[in-house]
Parts: C-alpha cells; sequence; structure tokens
C-alpha cells in the first residue's frame, strides 16, 4: 500500500532549487545525502545541475519512469504541475509547498480544486503544506527536515510539520530511531487511517506516535485503531481538546458530549494510548520500542537510595500497578546475601554503597520471581555507586529476560556515560522515577487492552418498522424535536418498558385518563415546543383525584397559553405513577467525527451538578455497558448503600445496548435523553419514564457527515 | 541562628580518614577543597597529617576554639565523642555517622541516648546519619557529597541524603546554583522549623526547595512557613503519602482524614507550593530562581509553530492562569509588521520563517501589553531559525523587564546552544510546553498567596466552662465516647442551635415528653456504646402519637438487650423533628502532626460515597471558613438547583468557625463529627440534629503529641 511513497525507485523533485536555505534546495540535499538508492532527477527550468545532478527543465524531458513525484513550486504552480504529473504517469505524489486551506479563503479554494484533480486523476497525494516524509529502510529523505534520524522501530506520524523537526532534533540527540517519519500536512487526500493501515503491515514498525488535532473520519479511524492497535500500541498526542466550545445543545447528554470527551471515548475503545504531553509521548515511545510488554502490573523496585525509592512507590500506588510481594524463596536469597542494613521487601535498598554486582545479584533474583513483573532500577551517583558498570550489567540482564526493565538514573553530570551505555542497550531510563513509573502503566494498559476480548454487538429482536414510521412521520411534519409521548413510543418499540400512559387533550378525557389508569398519576404537559416540562412547571406527580387533574389541565394549558402563545399544545399526559427504584440517564449526542456517542449516569444531581457520567461510541457489546455501568462514581449508589438491595444491574445493561442498537439503526436521531431512567431493584427491570429525542430534517446524517 | 553551622571561623572533623574513597576522607577534601577560608583540624589518633594538613590525634590537643565539629566516626563511639565536643566547649555539631533509628532497635536506643546529651550540653546538632551540608556564601562544603554547587539562590533541604547526591548532580549538570544545601538526616535535634527559621534570614537565599517525609512538630512547622512563604517561596515534595493505611477511626472525618490530607491542607495554609514529582519540583526552582511574579494569571504565548502553540494553550486552559487578549494597540502593531500568514493573537505564530529580529520585536510589543502578566516563548528549530541568536533576544529582554519570561525551546542536538545561552542569561528553558506552563502557573499561584490577607481569628462569646465539665465528667466515668445529648450539649455551650430534646428513661417519660415538645417528633435509642444509631436501626422519624412512640421505646431496647446485652441504655432520646434544610457535615480528627483537622462536606451520599469533603487545621478565620465551603464539588447543591432558594452561607461560615474554636480550646476532643447540621435557606440559621465525639483519657493529648 502506498508503496511508490515509502521505495520509490525514482523520484522527481519539481522546484528543486540551487539556492542554499531554500526549500527545494534542502530537500533534494535530502534525497542525495542519506544513502537513496533509487534514481533523483530534479526539475528546475532555469537550472542545468544542482548538487551536481543533472536538472531537468520540465517532467516530459525525463526519459524514465517516475514513482515519485515531490512539489516544491509555490502554490498558484501547484495546480498545473500535479497535471503534468498524472500527465506522466506519476501515481504518488507529496505537495510540500504552503499556501492551501492553512492561508485563508484562496487557499482554501485552491485546496478544493487540488482534491478534485487529485481524484480525477486518481492519484495519491501527501500534503499540501507539509515537511514531507522519511523512511529510514530505503533511507529516503523526501523531507526538508535538518536531519536523517536513525534506523528504529518507532513511525510517527504528524500533523504539525514543526512539531516534527522539533522530534527529529530530539530524536539525533537521545538516539532514538524511527522507521517512518510522516509530516501529513493538511491531509487533502492521504490521512491518519491510509497510514495507520501502511503501518500495520509495515514489519520495521513496533510502536506508532501520533500527533492530532483531528480526525478526518472517525468511524473508519477507530476502525484501523481497533485492528492494529492488537498488534502495536499507538501513543497520540490529541491536542487543541479544551479550546473546543460546546455546542449549544437541547439534552443533558449533548450539552455534556463534547469533542473531547468524543476523543477520549473513540481513544479508549481502540485501545489508543493518549499522552497528556509532548513528553509523555515520548516517555511511552521509548519503553515501548525497546522492552516487551509485561504479564501483569505486579512491579519490583531496586534502588541504592531510600528517598527515591518511597517516590517510586508513592507513584506505583496513584497508578494502576502494583507493588510485587517477592516469593519467600526471593527473600530468603536477598536476605542471605544483602549487608542487614539493606531492605529485602520492596522496594529493595541495595544501600549507598552498592557497587555494580550487588546491583546485578538483586535484578537476577528479583526478574526470576514468578511475583514479579515488571523492574525498575533506581541509582542515585553515591562516592562508591559504579555507574557505567551497573549500566552494563542491567543492559545485560535485560537482553536475555522477557521481562521489562526500566532505570531511573538521578542526576547529571556524573551518570551521563551510564545514559549513554543504557541507550546502547536499549534500556529505557527516565530522569525521575514518576515518569518511569507513568511509562510502565501504560505497557500495562496495552496488555490489558490486548487481552481484552473484541466487543460482541447483541441484536435485539426489536419493532423497527415501527420506530421508523414514527420518526418519519414526525420529519414530514417538519418537526425536529419528538413529543415525550412520540421519543417514548419510538423506545418501546425498542423494547424499554415504558409506564402505562394516556394522551388527553381535554379535562373531561384527563380525568377519564387518570380512572383508568388508576389514581395516583403523574400528569404532564404534552407539547413539542416545551421540552424542559419541570422546569416549565409542567409536570405534577401523586394527583389524587378528579378535582386535582381537571385542576392542573386547565392551569398548565393557560399557563402554557399565556407565556408561550405560539407553542402547539397537544393537551396532557396522563400517566402511571411509578414509585421506588433508581434513576438513572440514558444519552445519546451524535459526534460530528466520531458518530453517537453513548452517555449513562445517574440523574438529577449527579448529572447537573457532579457531572458523574461516562461515554462509549455506539454500536457496544455487553463488556462496555458494564464497564459505562462501573467507571461512575456514583456506582455504589447502584449497587445500595446502607442496607439496600442492588439495583438490577443486567435490566441497566440490556437499557443501554437497546439504546445503542437504536442509534446504530437511525443516523436521523441527533440527540436524545431517556431520563430518567428507572431501575428496580434486582430482578425488577427498568422502566423509562421520559425521553425527549431531536431528529435530523435530512435522513442519514452520519453518512453525509463522513463525506465532509 | 546557627552560625557556627553555616559561617564557622574553625572546623574539626573527628574521624578524617586517609583512605580514599571513605566518608572521613572526601568530607575533610571537600571542606579544604572549595575554597573555605576558615582553619580545618582533621582528628585521626593514628595519622600524622591527612592530605597536608597536621592532624590531631584528639580534640583536647587542637590549640584553638572550634566552631563546628563533624563527626564521622562509627556510630558506637558518637557519644563519647559529643562529650568531648561539649568538654572542648564546642556548641555546634554535624554527626555524618549512620547506625541510629534507621538500623533498628539498638540504634534507636542508641539516638534516645545522643538526643539526651546533646540537650544535657545545651549544644545543636544535624544529623546523625546526614549526608552534612553545603554553604556556598563561606565555600563551605561540610559534606562527603562528590560535588560543590555554584552560588545561587535556591536553598535546599532534604530529609533524604541520597537525593541530595543525585540534585547535586543535576545542579552541576545545568548550572544551577545553590545558597545552602543541607541534609538533616535523622533530625535528631536540628529539623527543617529551625532550617526555615535560618533560610529566613538569609539574604542570600530566594528560593526554598524541600524533600520530607514528615515533619517533626506539624504547628510550629506551619508556623514558620506562613511566615517565610510571605516573602519567599518553599516549594516542597512530600512522599510516603498514599504508603499511609487509613488508621482505624470511629467518625466520618476521622475515616476520611488522613495524613496525606494533612499534609495538603498544611501546605495550602502555610503557603506552600506542593510538587508532584521530583520534576516538578526543579522545574519550580528553576523559574522562581530568575524570573519575577507574575502580577496576574494572563500569559501570552509567542511560537513559531502552529501544533505547539496549541498545546501550550491547551494546557493554558487547564491551568488557573489564562489566555492573554491583546490590546487592540498591540494588535494593530503586530498586524502591521508581521506577514500576513502569522496569527496575529494569542497565540502569536510568527511562522517557521521568523529570524531573531521577528522574534525580538513580537516579545517587545507584547510584553508592554498592559494586559499581558507572562510570556511564553516557543521555538522549534526549523531551517531558518537562528536558534541562538533568538536566545540572546530573550535573555536581553527578560533582563530588562519586571514580567516573568519563560522558553520551550524544543528539540535536542540544534537546540544544544541556545539552551547554554538561555542558562547564562537567567531565562529557563522547558522541554517541553506544557512544563513551562505548570511552572509559571506555580508562581501565580505564590503571588495569589502573598497578595491573601492573614486570617483572622474570631473568638465568639462561648460557655467554655460548661463544655469544660461535660468533658470532665465523662473522662471522669472513664468514658471514651460521648453519648449524642451529652455531645449536643457540648457543642451548644459553644452556640450551636440544637432541637429541643428530651431523654426519656421509661415508655411513660417518652410519652410526655414527645407530649412537651409536640407531635411530630424523632426518638433514638440513647447509648455511650452504639455511635452507629442509623445502622443499627435505632432511630425513627415523624413519630405521630403516643402509641407509635411506646412501640419505638419498647423495640428499641429489646432489641438493644438482644443484640448488644453489654451496652449501657440510657433511655430513649425524643426530638423536636426538623424539616427542610440541606444537610451537612462538619467534623474534626486530630492529626497526630498537625492537631485538628476540620471536615467540611454534604451529608449522606456525598460524604460517604463521593467523598467530597474539604479540610483545614484549626483554628481558622472567616475567609478561610468560606472557602472551604466553595471548595467542595456539590456547592451549587447549597446555592440551589431548579429555582430552591440557597441555604444561609453565613450560618454555615459560623457553624464552621465555632467548631474550631471548640477544637482549639479542648485538645482533650480526639475527633468528632456534627452529622447532620442543618442548614436552613437564607437567613434561616443552622441546627445541629446529631453530633458525636471522642475524647483522649489523658488531658493536653496536643501538648504529648508534639514532644513524640
Amino acid at each position: 500500500m502506498l508503496e511508490h511513497f515509502f521505495s520509490p525507485g525514482t523520484v522527481a523533485v519539481i522546484g528543486a532549487s540551487r539556492e542554499e536555505g531554500k526549500v527545494g534546495y534542502d530537500l533534494l540535499k535530502n534525497l542525495v545525502t542519506y544513502g537513496y538508492k533509487g534514481k533523483v532527477y530534479p526539475v528546475n527550468p532555469h537550472a542545468e545541475n544542482i548538487l551536481g545532478i543533472k536538472t531537468y527543465t520540465s517532467l516530459k524531458e525525463i526519459n524514465d519512469t517516475i514513482d515519485l513525484a515531490v512539489i516544491v513550486v509555490p502554490a498558484p504552480h501547484v495546480l498545473k504541475v500535479v497535471d503534468e504529473c498524472s500527465a506522466k504517469g506519476i501515481d504518488s505524489i507529496i505537495v510540500i509547498s504552503a499556501g492551501f486551506k492553512e492561508s485563508g479563503i484562496d487557499g482554501a479554494s485552491r485546496e478544493r480544486e487540488l482534491h478534485q484533480k487529485i481524484k480525477q486523476h486518481s492519484v495519491r497525494m501527501l500534503g499540501p503544506n507539509c515537511l514531507g516524509l522519511i523512511d529510514t529502510q530505503s533511507f529516503l529523505n523526501a523531507s526538508f527536515a535538518a536531519d536523517m534520524p536513525a534506523q528504529g522501530n518507532i513511525a510517527f506520524i504528524s500533523q504539525s510539520g514543526a512539531l516534527c523537526t522539533s522530534v527529529l532534533d530530539w530524536a539525533v540527540n537521545e538516539c532514538i530511531g524511527f522507521s517512518k517519519f510522516i509530516s501529513m500536512g493538511n491531509k487533502t487526500d492521504i490521512d491518519e487511517v491510509d497510514l495507520i493501515q501502511v503501518i500495520d503491515e509495515d514489519i520495521h514498525t513496533k510502536v506508532i506516535l501520533g500527533y492530532l488535532e483531528g480526525v478526518k473520519n472517525g468511524t473508519a479511524f477507530m476502525n484501523a485503531a481497533k485492528k492494529i492497535t492488537k498488534k502495536k500500541p499507538v501513543i497520540v498526542i490529541k491536542s487543541g481538546g479544551t479550546m473546543a466550545g460546546a455546542k449549544a445543545a437541547s439534552s443533558h447528554t449533548g450539552t455534556l458530549a463534547g469533542a473531547e470527551n468524543a476523543f477520549d471515548t473513540a481513544f479508549k475503545q481502540s485501545g489508543i494510548l493518549r499522552a497528556k504531553t509532548a513528553e509523555e509521548l515520548f516517555d511511552y515511545a521509548r519503553i515501548f520500542s525497546h522492552q516487551p510488554l509485561p504479564k501483569g502490573p505486579r512491579i519490583a523496585l531496586i534502588t541504592n537510595a531510600g528517598g527515591p525509592g518511597i517516590i517510586a512507590a508513592d507513584a506505583v500506588e496513584r497508578s494502576k500497578l502494583e507493588m510485587a510481594s517477592f516469593s519467600k524463596n526471593t527473600i530468603d536469597l536477598l536476605r542471605a546475601a544483602l549487608p542487614a542494613m539493606a531492605n529485602i521487601y520492596n522496594p529493595v535498598d541495595v544501600l549507598g554503597d552498592a557497587k555494580a554486582d550487588r546491583y546485578k545479584f538483586v535484578i537476577e533474583k528479583v526478574i526470576e520471581d514468578p511475583n514479579v513483573d515488571t523492574i525498575l532500577v533506581i541509582l542515585t551517583p553515591q562516592t562508591m555507586t559504579e555507574i557505567e558498570k551497573t549500566a552494563e550489567v542491567i543492559g545485560e540482564i535485560a537482553n536475555r529476560t522477557d521481562k521489562p526493565i526500566a532505570t531511573s538514573f538521578m542526576g547529571g553530570k556524573r551518570i551521563g556515560t551510564g545514559l549513554e551505555v543504557m541507550r546502547q542497550r536499549k534500556v529505557p531510563n527516565y530522569p525521575f522515577p514518576e515518569r518511569a513509573i507513568s511509562a510502565v502503566e501504560a505497557m500495562y494498559k496495552h496488555t490489558l487492552w490486548q487481552k481484552k476480548p473484541a466487543s460482541k454487538i447483541k441484536k435485539f429482536i426489536i419493532q423497527k418498522e415501527k420506530a421508523t414510521s414514527i420518526v418519519e412521520k414526525i420529519r414530514q411534519m417538519g418537526r425536529q424535536y419528538l413529543c415525550e409521548d412520540e421519543a417514548k413510543q419510538v423506545i418501546a418499540a425498542y423494547g424499554f418498558r415504558i409506564p402505562q400512559s394516556i394522551l388527553a387533550s381535554t379535562e373531561a378525557e384527563a380525568v377519564q385518563a387518570a380512572e383508568e389508569i388508576g389514581y395516583p398519576v403523574v400528569a404532564k404537559i404534552s407539547s413539542p415546543d416545551i421540552l424542559h416540562k419541570s422546569d416549565f412547571g409542567g409536570v405534577k406527580i401523586g394527583i389524587k383525584d378528579a378535582a386535582e387533574i381537571r385542576r392542573f389541565f386547565s392551569d398548565v394549558t393557560q399557563k402554557a397559553q399565556r407565556l408561550m402563545p405560539s407553542a402547539e399544545i397537544k393537551g396532557v399526559l396522563v400517566q402511571q405513577m411509578i414509585t421506588g427504584g433508581k434513576e438513572v440517564i440514558l444519552g445519546m449526542s451524535r459526534d460530528p467525527q466520531f458518530g453517537p456517542l453513548l452517555m449513562f449516569g445517574l440523574g438529577g444531581i449527579y448529572i447537573e451538578v457532579l457531572k458523574d457520567v461516562t461515554f462509549r461510541i455506539a454500536p457496544i457489546g455487553p463488556n462496555e455497558a458494564e464497564e459505562m455501568i462501573h467507571e461512575i462514581r456514583s456506582l455504589p449508589l447502584l449497587k445500595g448503600v446502607r442496607g439496600e438491595k442492588p439495583v438490577d444491574i443486567n435490566a441497566l445493561v440490556d437499557a443501554i445496548l437497546r439504546l445503542s442498537q437504536l442509534v446504530t439503526d437511525f443516523p436521523d436521531i441527533l440527540e436524545m435523553d431517556i431520563n430518567p431512567l428507572i431501575v428496580f431493584p434486582e430482578g425488577g427491570g427498568a422502566m423509562a419514564i421520559d425521553a425527549r429525542m431531536t431528529i435530523s430534517q435530512t435522513a442519514n446524517y452520519t453518512q453525509n457527515a463522513h463525506k465532509m
């Protein structure tokens, strides 16, 4: 896939320049400097040769097939050059040139033309407005970066070209190697999904790093990511998050959802590790690049200083890792061999006078302990410390074990050569133990993800036609919001239990309805124009007799006519009164990038004040529904406090899955809340008391969104 | 204070050694190598001279007064040497030797003897089991560290000697200077409080860094810290936190308090900045050391790359800082001078081709903007970037402005010389912008602390004698737990409103009491042995008539006799039934280090499930009580949701302050809960419905604790 981009036999540089410091010069120089074996053809109408290479006045003139064209001409000429490339039969193009959608309205229109041309010629394009790409296996440096990284097993894809230059400079300093290094620019054609697929098949890549500000197609991204993360870790820093303002929304779910939660959820569901900072991105990369995955959470700390050992143990406590409890055998061995003052339990304190041999003994014994999954070796430069030799010892042990080892040599000047040894031996060192713990934790999370069974989607037998006919009817009426009773009919078609209710359009009908249902009843105003019925004062519970329901009917309809004269009042919904159980909220808000974002939380203040909710992108399976339930802080309330019985968790899982199926079946539903869903004590099931729903005015909204 | 430790005229080293690699050798060598101007007297019975210096067989033999003795003899000889020091009239001693309480029971007993001797001779001592100390002003290196740091304005005090060696090694590498560098060891005599007082007066110290695992005297520590932090920032990493198991406790407050919350609270109340990691400690130190404090939260970002600018803006959004909005004047100036593609709003993108002059222009204009408090300059090494020259420009501007400037030059090899320039120019650079933002945020927090008015303690007129007599009576009865009615009498004496209630010891009395109070009433079992009355089923609310109260009385007393035959049953407390208002909990748990730790939160599930509580160490003033109320997540519930009236916040503040006064007046109270305290709508006051309290069996617990 995209072979011509990464191992072309021939490369043409259109816009190659004689002038040092120009992008067209730097790029050509990078192509010929780092050992690329293919042929390079510079194109420049005004030069005979550049850097000693014969230069052509145009593509046509080149008497060879060209696998990859790199375009560095000014933006206004790019379209013409793309036509020439196509005429020459070139199928792979990198457009380095800036001056497209990043530069304003004219640039955006130029980019649309470029996109059309690419599609029309059926060629693939990286860029525009990018740094280019590097493939260390083919020694191809088709970028204007200032350096060539060493060969390694990390692939880096970035939406920011500038960040690429910083990363490269850092990597050269730290001797970090890369397999591929790709600046995506404006992602007009090739995007993160294409590149993930390329890297998935690339035997030289073990770890994928990404810097993303957004994704072009959320669903495709998740599918590609889910597949690759089962084999290779993907670590992404996603920026631009907190800046996004919350969009106007008519549901609780819509208000709480937001792009940030969608990204977090999508990453979680596809096994992507999200780095919170750029530093974390590289801290994680280094350990994944060279160390095996831990089998479990149990970490052993070995230190020559008490303080840093405590700092590290604190960090373990705060993480998902656990302090390993050594086997009796290990403890006996350590007790027999170490000085009396040494701490032989975890963290093992080998004492300040420990030389390399003592470290070696302890690491070898501890790593053989079946209760240990990972080792962190901490070293402070004491007078007696053999820094380099200890580094050698660690490197040698790391080389022959299948458990991951990280180190935290803490210091500066004196530990320099030790760090150098560790770099060569592929043991990741972290200047502070907390960062090492965080990196090991990331690996452990990846272990858990790899072990996690794929989610199985459960299909309920439902009445889809019935739901369709309600939604279609509303749309044909030109309405966007469904009334409570309409929304409840839709969810009832998907198997939700709803209270018995009768819509009454007159006082007399209301009395009749209440008598049919049986007092006490609940009454609610019914109007597609009044969404927040409680806030409006349009709900009354515990109505005990005919007089009371008559009075409510007349009061509430008059109030509506007075306050909202243009609202369509359908009457009053008379409803069975439900008592007991716990109120939860289920909802969905359709994210423009990732689609249906399900939400779950406890109702009332838990959602409004504490925002104690959790999200998943539908469709989901039973495991994920259970995860959702277990993620909220107020879970103990569902399990029962002070001797209460637990609620019917199975019914709740069932409800979440039915909602998942509904919003997957109906891309037309833009937002919805089921609020409250009452969950009764164990075995009692659940009942949807109220629901609201917003639909799009054009069918198949999701598919349109993906074309954007 | 402690002058002889930091600028002695003469130093004796008892246990000086000829053997390289021995502590007694390294220490002597450090004393004579780094320019210390005083006289050094090695003492060793077996050597004539060491390192070319005349050596004495004993202290007596030295014909000079000795200001400071440094003892490096093996632990068993230390006590004898201390006697000799005292005989020689030495008042300042550093004991380097290990083998005291850190090494087991024998060592601990030796340490107690050492402490007695020190007190008896009225000498001051640093250590034992420490690395020693360094004072760069007097060029004194009385430690066995492997290096001497440069002069600077950072003082470092550490409870871990090994961490000192790592910090020193790091500092030498980073060209970070120190004023004083002190390893405290076991803190048998001199501790963090003494050292804070020394550093408070030290004109060469601007910033104090500390590594602490605990403090010896919490109250003295807070007082010293409160004083110094108004002048100088104190940044502390406190470790060993999460390891501490929760102690067994009989109150909600006791269960939730714990040593970690006590430390966090003490640090907050004394203006100490707590670094979460060792890396943060030094990130903060570097900016405080060289940059002025920001006047406000508004930060300007200037970058030559979009991606890192977004990353930094995200970090600002997550912090207490704000993105500065430039004045029209600044925007006009930037628009006129920068290329059209540049972003002239915050973050300013000077573009990838920006040379030093463009950075200079923008920094100068932005720093003059009255809407900007701090500047962060981000640089990625692009082809055209003038790294060193830009660093010079930044250093030059930083030198003449009173606003703080930090940088984030992102990269490795190519930015090396730029970083060197910045180090010389005292501009702190952070490899990733998030770390720079976190450091600036720490400075801004310190600005806020310095502006914060000192808390004024309000003294209520209360009936202390009445409370004393109740507590004394309970103690004389040999009881530890107060009954509800007893505890409520104590708080009533401190001005808490309590519901009318009558203790009934027979069914008939209960009926009479209920009639006097007026139905409906609440009835509760009264027994000093049943603390959790609700869990026991010993509370009934809404009792409407005589039959009901008779039945409750007989049921509950029989149940108690059946289930807890040894419990003392005093009868049933009949109580006025209170409706309306919001339930909060006030409590106190006495921390062994810091004393009375007040707790506040909403009652019921907010505390039990969500643990949404906040702490302060008493005594506190009205500002702090208000801060507590504003810190809980569920604050909106007190302010009123969905049209409810807000509760009486003034009454709540009043209640917190009365509790503060009570627990300050009575060190005997070990733990207490007022749960619930009902706070009525604005103007309605508050009422304590239930209370529980535990007292110590010996008076003046606090004072004893401080002697530990």
